[in-house]
């Protein structure tokens, strides 16, 4: 069981752990991702802290997610951490429960309040240097974009990428190479992330369905939890018009790679490559292969589907 | 001018040609798809056959095209061939219209209607026989899907693949290696055709939106018309769990490569690769590149594009 700071990475580094989820994740069912959060926090030894600073409804996310953690098994120690205002968030004193925290949790709500009241603050700082000594850091929804350090703050809906459908906002910065975006599926977002990493393809865009997270450690090995689906779409080697393209247009993106990813998946972020998948339903868990497996029937390239 | 069995193809066969229009195509103002079908049909030398078949409101469907197709020009020459069963259309009589036509129209409506009424009957088999002697073929909607092998006829919305999310049925088989869906990002169709792909990867899916058409010649080079975007999906490398995923489980599909095209591109779908784009909007219209210009600045590689 993962505690603040305990394990570590290959480079002797403490192991760093991000669990990014994709918003309306269940929280009176099986719950597994929170479960999983509440795992990977420490369980009963965990002393988790609440940041519920990008929601209008500071009181009741801090209830709702308590009782959750609760019921889940955590610790006793649960805080929270609130900066009602980019003031607020200067304040050394609120910096205190971080510091021995073995796992942070951001709310939903709204992204340009977490840019405005967290990002470059000491509160921000402080999850920052949290997450680099092995502290787990989980979000939802605005809290799971806030992490990159580009973040998707407003965007418009639908498939089609269009130019300039979309807000670009600073983040936390816990990853750099990545764009998140959430409520995937559910909002139909497919399009403005495509956008986005037409016009930076040095960005990999990763597009996590409701009820979905994804688990990233050490910046580089993400896998998938949960009932959804998780979408990267990788255009570092796509032909895009995007600098000539005027507003509203649809963009050309050609040669974009893209990977839809259920749980059961992990994938390497540096190489942009799966390197394990494991079917994981009721009544098959037997697929278990490695990259360089590919042509092994249980993951198989699709061209082999039918044979 | 393209008129019926006129221009040749390289092979010296006639050149065979499709407009295949993803819905909703502007019938008021500057209708730059029908414009499109209008101007292949032959113009004002054009005899246009309407198959309302698909529709429940034949009469209105009829009436609204010839309307359209008059307003932008057609030749007065346009007749209706509908078949009002599988039975009539077996009907040799139902065919003489389509023996000096120009061009087809199918209208939108219930593609079941079309694989029970047109698919292997003596309309069908007439429809596929003026295709080959270089009749122009155009559809929208329903229209547009039962021109593959392969048609999607139902299926669910959503961005996430997922398995036995929708439903094949035989189409006229015009088309042979792509599959085509419509009103694609009005009504959030790239689950489903990427489910598809992901089954039968053989298959390249093509999404089309409302207002938006592709043109094939000789089956194989693409272009697009209109305001929305054309999405192709390419699952031919990718890999998939498809064999064994369940019932509605978000489908492993890794490494399927993604094209979204605006009007302006051109399209191999032999080699399956943007071979040529004009970008098109008001104040902009210079950019012109070959697929081995590709680095050129007006059609760079997304990742030079901040350069």
């Amino acid at each position: 069981m993962a505690q603040g700071g305990q394990r570590l990475s290959a480079d002797g580094s403490p192991r760093r752990t991000l669990l990014i989820i994709g918003g309306a994740e269940d929280k009176l069912g099986r719950s597994v991702v929170l479960k999983r959060f509440v795992r990977l926090a420490g369980g009963r030894q965990s002393r988790i802290v609440i940041i519920p600073t990008a929601s209008s409804f500071v009181d009741e996310v801090v209830e709702t997610y308590s009782r959750v953690f609760t019921r889940l098994r955590a610790g006793a120690d649960i805080r929270v951490v609130h900066a009602a205002s980019r003031a607020a968030a200067h304040d050394p004193e609120l910096v205190g429960h971080l510091e021995d925290a073995t796992a942070v949790f951001m709310s939903g709500g709204s992204q340009l309040k977490l840019s405005q009241f967290l990002v470059g603050t000491t509160v921000g700082d402080a999850i920052v240097a949290a997450y680099r000594r092995g502290v787990v850091i989980a979000g939802t929804s605005a809290g799971a974009s806030v992490m990159s350090r580009f973040m998707i703050s407003l965007g418009d809906e639908g498939l089609t990428p269009r130019q300039r459908s979309s807000q670009l906002t600073a983040g936390l910065g816990l990853l750099e190479d990545v764009i998140v975006d959430q409520h995937f599926d559910q909002r139909g977002r497919y399009g403005r992330l495509m956008s986005l990493v037409a016009n930076s393809p040095n960005l990999l865009g990763i597009g996590i369905d409701e009820n979905t997270a994804v688990e990233i450690r050490d910046d580089r090995v993400m896998t998938i939890v949960g009932t959804g689906g998780v979408f990267v779409i990788d255009a570092r080697n796509a032909v895009t018009d995007a600098p000539d393209a005027r507003r509203g247009a649809p963009l050309l993106v050609s040669g974009a790679v893209v990977h839809s990813l259920p749980t059961g998946a992990t994938f390497d972020l540096r190489s942009v490559t799966l390197t394990r998948f494991v079917e994981r339903h009721p009544d098959i868990e037997v697929a278990v292969a490695s990259a360089k497996d590919r042509a092994a029937p249980t993951l198989a390239p699709a061209r082999r589907a039918e044979t």
